[in-house]
């Protein structure tokens, strides 16, 4: 099986960009972690990591990621959480299992950050947990499909 | 004379997606049904043909359109129909000749797909015929040229 | 096979009303190009012509337009376009098949065009194309009636 | 020369409605003061009085007064005032010269009373002077006339 | 004693008209609805039926209502609930006694259906019993008038 | 059978509070009121009547209410009408027949008066008639279960 | 007996400003007409003229009128009308007898110009009649002394 | 150290209410599944498992939760989540260590769900992932505290 | 004579929450003050103490008020201040003397912090002085009295 | 130690203007209640008195106020408290100590009354007490100075 | 020429108020810093340097600047900007040459700081380069004149 | 010292596109404009120019600035101005020194220009001065650094 980690605009800064409210860790050590996780469950699956400051290019991610046998995608669309319908229709379109991810928490901040057209057509949103949020998004995904698999 | 059809996100999925929603026809069947009206029409016609999910490379095409000879872009913005301001821009910059295609009833859906940035610099809408909206600019820009021939 | 051609209030001024907002056309020549095409198509279909600038007679005309034959309205409820939900409801109510069709682009006009009440119970919706608006959803009719005839 | 006074919906219950609102005379105590004002002045002026509780029947009014040679319509459109797209577009549509009255000072009562759809598009509008209001118009009326004949 | 049953806009459509909305029965059978209920309560009234889908023709009951005797009016106004500022003023402007019923939840559906410019006038307002509700609104002014009787 | 009568917030007044508004008869008047109607109906059904002026309480009554044998709420859920989503979910959750009173013109009084949380998932609502509403709410579902019967 | 014209900011510029939406008559003209109409009229009138752009000056003004024995007041507030809600305090605190009075259009221009806070306790309202507004407000003032005097 | 699974109106539903939106599983099975976690976690963790209807009770609940020993609250608000500034209040008043947890999405329901007034003070929100977010919010807790501990 | 010092949610917590924001003193504290106040007035009042986190016990108390002799309340109905209608309705439904108070400046706060459904039923709103604002409460009242007594 | 007492726009009416919104009592008795408090307090202050009906003069006496000595300004900015940012600005400007005070219940009022620029700079705000509420902003000010002392 | 340096309410705090978000300098620093860019320039140029806190004196400053042969204004309406529109019309008035500058960015501050009235009518807008933006307003006049002369 | 000229969606139009708004000098006009400009100020200055339509790779330049050595960024964000939270979010996340410049006045245009995203992160903004706007945004720079120079 393979798992998504997709990270929208900005997110390539993570750990380098405004700490205070990201935090000191990069995009490599959320990768590392959710690899660590892979490993420590005993699961084959194999992890796609792509970050994009691109609308389109994240569109065209998603869109191909059915016909790569991408089952889950752990995504952190950053600021194009709160402009982008193409990319909610993209979700929908080739019905992406998506787990929405923010690190910091949204609703403390700007008012236009509150709304996610992501969500509504996301598996769920985790919002506000730093880099563990990626971890949560993961052990879900582990806990859903070792409950199929029974 | 040559025209354009132009597509913005997601409308290369056409036949794929949400069929309920956009029927089962792919983006290759509205070419051919737009290249065997033109072949009916008996006129001498280029058919260019774009899709793509970046609203940057749709804005590259719209400008570049006058240069290539585009008279006229057929143009289903997708998503980007409710956000982009610069596709907007991009229009009534070359003063391009626009006319704008919807697939699905948008007046049906989510309040936010009901704001169109394109329809005040198109020279009109069509909205809601399935694929056939696009036959039906297509046979308007003939009957137009048509009427100017004489 | 019966088809309407129902037009709401000021219609009946069309050509001799602000020129340069609708053109110099008047309705008369909206049926006259709506029989040609009907007669070039070789179909036998009657065309029922009726404009009012009454609300209510527009909702009884809807009304009985199932009783009376006609398979399909090409409207153009003019200014209850944006305030009538009663039109809305007669509609819905007869389960009418309805073309929408505006001649101005109300897109580019006053904010409060840009709402349409008939536009979610309308097959679809034709917008700014001048009178020419008129011949592509007759076109639309035919076209749909030929696949269904196949 | 002939003048139009034009009342709409409920304004034909002046005297009777709500008196502590709209005062104790009747719409023909208004048509006597307006014929009284006309004879005064010496104008060879034929006022046509006409009521009606139809949006309908009041646009049929307005687009036939430049055929039945009206000049100037004294309008009070009552509550279509707040509502009546159709209303403004008939106006506009045969360019009338329209004076908006109102009775009762409309910027005193319910929010959705003080927007008007016609004063866009009228000479000018008096709001609050109860039947007097009319006299105002006409007296306005017969002054730009005067005028115009120098 | 004269009660009238007034119906705006499309409800001639009742048991026709989207029977999941509106149920399967006629605006014939709500008549004889009330004509049982008025034998049964062994009052002498007379019931006067009247519907139309002209905003007009309904101001004008209204008016005249006074002069034809009827005290009570049990009235659903249909998509006029929500646009009609006209309807409202006709019903204050001779202080009808105006019972507003709905047979459908007009909660439940489209937001613009929430607003009533009726209900601020009228005795009380029954919403989604169905055609029960005019019953209900025929007891209601029995209940009144027996009570009165006292 | 056993059918609530179940009040809100400080309808425990009724009678004493703001008797302009509200009426001098008090919430024992209305219980008596239904219990009469109820024995003249013949029926064998017991009322169980609370009040509370606590959201929770509220929400326990109509949890437990299907425990208890009770298959018809007769609820004016007072000024939480107008801000508790709880008292909409507690209905909706247990599927509680409830149908929605209220004493007073809510529609005439402040502009957060005008929504109702309950009314989406109530059968129906009765505004405006004093505490006749609540005789008017049983007698509606006496009806409705003497249809059932048959 | 005194009768005010009173002007609000920029109307000092009358004449000399935007012709081509104020016109070309100065506030002298507009003085000069007034005074004529008194004239003629055989009334003993004084008329007290005062423009100022402060609106401090203003309140001023309409607080001393009362003691200076000014009955009416002829007022064009000029941009405070939409913004000066002190102005409207002080129009209710010595309960001023005023003619609300503007030259242009207010309801075909900027959106935030439709709003008055002077006409809810004006006596009534005058908008774009140019200059001849002026006119009408003192001819109406004259008319109701004349009634008084009866 | 002690933890509490604090749930807000309707949740001792669960399992009964709704299952197409909240599943089958009910709040017994919530803890279960929490006391498990606990269990192979090999923390000394006590449970405090609360559920009230009442607004007041949760928020007395959250302000002794601190002297109770509490250091963390898994939290879900239900319908409160979108009215209670008293809860924000009593959280920021203890500085309660608050997980926000939502069994369904509630950016797929009304407009009115999707406004959190806990999200501002909580450590995080999770949405949409059925029970198994309870689960999530506490693993989060137990991973934060292992690494505390090192 | 009584005079109650009722307290809303989280005012409990007064002196130990957010000392930042208001202030180190108690509840404790205030009813000392007020104590000493009334003491050093020389008038025989008794001070009815209550605080409640719950919504409908705030509403008792204020019903049961008048009963108990008590003639004014001092009310900070802490954040049920900008949600609670039902306690609006409980101070006009027994006509209760309520003197509202807030010890933030709630201006300076959230936007949702500036509305109070209790205000428009208050004698009046004391904001921003701390607890001080209690004993201007206090000082109100009695100055009241001592007026009343003359 | 000196303080100011200074009042906005149409504050000079006081006692003539609306006695049933403001009271019968003159600014010369609000100056005097103020003066008796100071007197009866003991203290050494000089009260400095000022009125304007000009934003601009009351920003400059707040500018003026530090080099005057002047340590508190009980302000009631009349109907500039709605509209003024400048005043807003000028308290910042210069941190002057300023109580704000309303001689009615604004909040009972036009709903563009409930918006203070004022209050977010103000110590705190004292609402709808009658003139009392300048003397309970001086006793404050009284408090605190002899708090400071101590 | 004649250039003014206008300035609005509070400027004349500059350098006293708030230096964290205005800075240190005064608004003799401003005139100083334009007299030695003029001078540097070589330009004859005489710069006529205002300021008030009276939107009064600051409409009749800018309609009297033709008369006295002033060609441009740098103006800094301070908090007029966000509220007055009779400084708008004052500026279209006369045609005045307006640079508008703000010294803070004001799209950092409070919402309402963020309408400008003056932007639309100046030639162009300087907005949070501190006192700089006067001489950045000084520099684009000498150039636009330095270009005019050639 | 690097400095880049960072230019949005549609600039490279400039010149070409509606020279009526934008004027008709080009892009390559304006980099020789500040080329000029940073040949006679003496700086040893590297201008880095780049354009783009794509909003990502705009995100990817302003990311890279700071790597590149470049100081300052003079930009022009184009239509995304009003719609790119996300590069808003580049520019804080590395904290960029851009200065914002529009070359027309986004104040007389669509309502939906007057916003920016941008300008809460930017140093300054420069609005509606033409070209000539760049040069000042260079002018400002060059200021600054002679300032940190000494």
């Amino acid at each position: 099986m393979k798992i998504a980690l997709l990270n929208g605009p900005n997110l390539n800064l993570l750990g380098l960009r405004e700490p205070e409210i990201y935090g000191g860790e990069t995009l490599k050590d959320v990768e590392n972690l959710l690899k660590e996780k892979i490993v420590a469950s005993g699961n084959n699956i194999e992890l796609i990591c792509y970050q994009s400051n691109s609308e389109g290019d994240l569109i065209d991610f998603i869109q191909q990621s059915k016909a790569q046998g991408i089952k889950y995608i752990i995504f952190n669309p950053g600021a194009y959480t709160h402009t982008s319908i193409a990319l909610h229709d993209a979700i929908s379109g080739v019905q992406a299992n998506v787990v929405e991810v923010h690190i910091s928490n949204i609703h403390k901040r700007e008012e236009y950050r509150r709304n996610s057209y992501i969500a509504p057509v996301a598996m769920g949103q985790i919002v506000g947990f730093g880099i563990a949020g990626y971890g949560m998004a993961l052990d879900y995904i582990l806990g859903l499909e070792s409950k199929n698999d029974k």
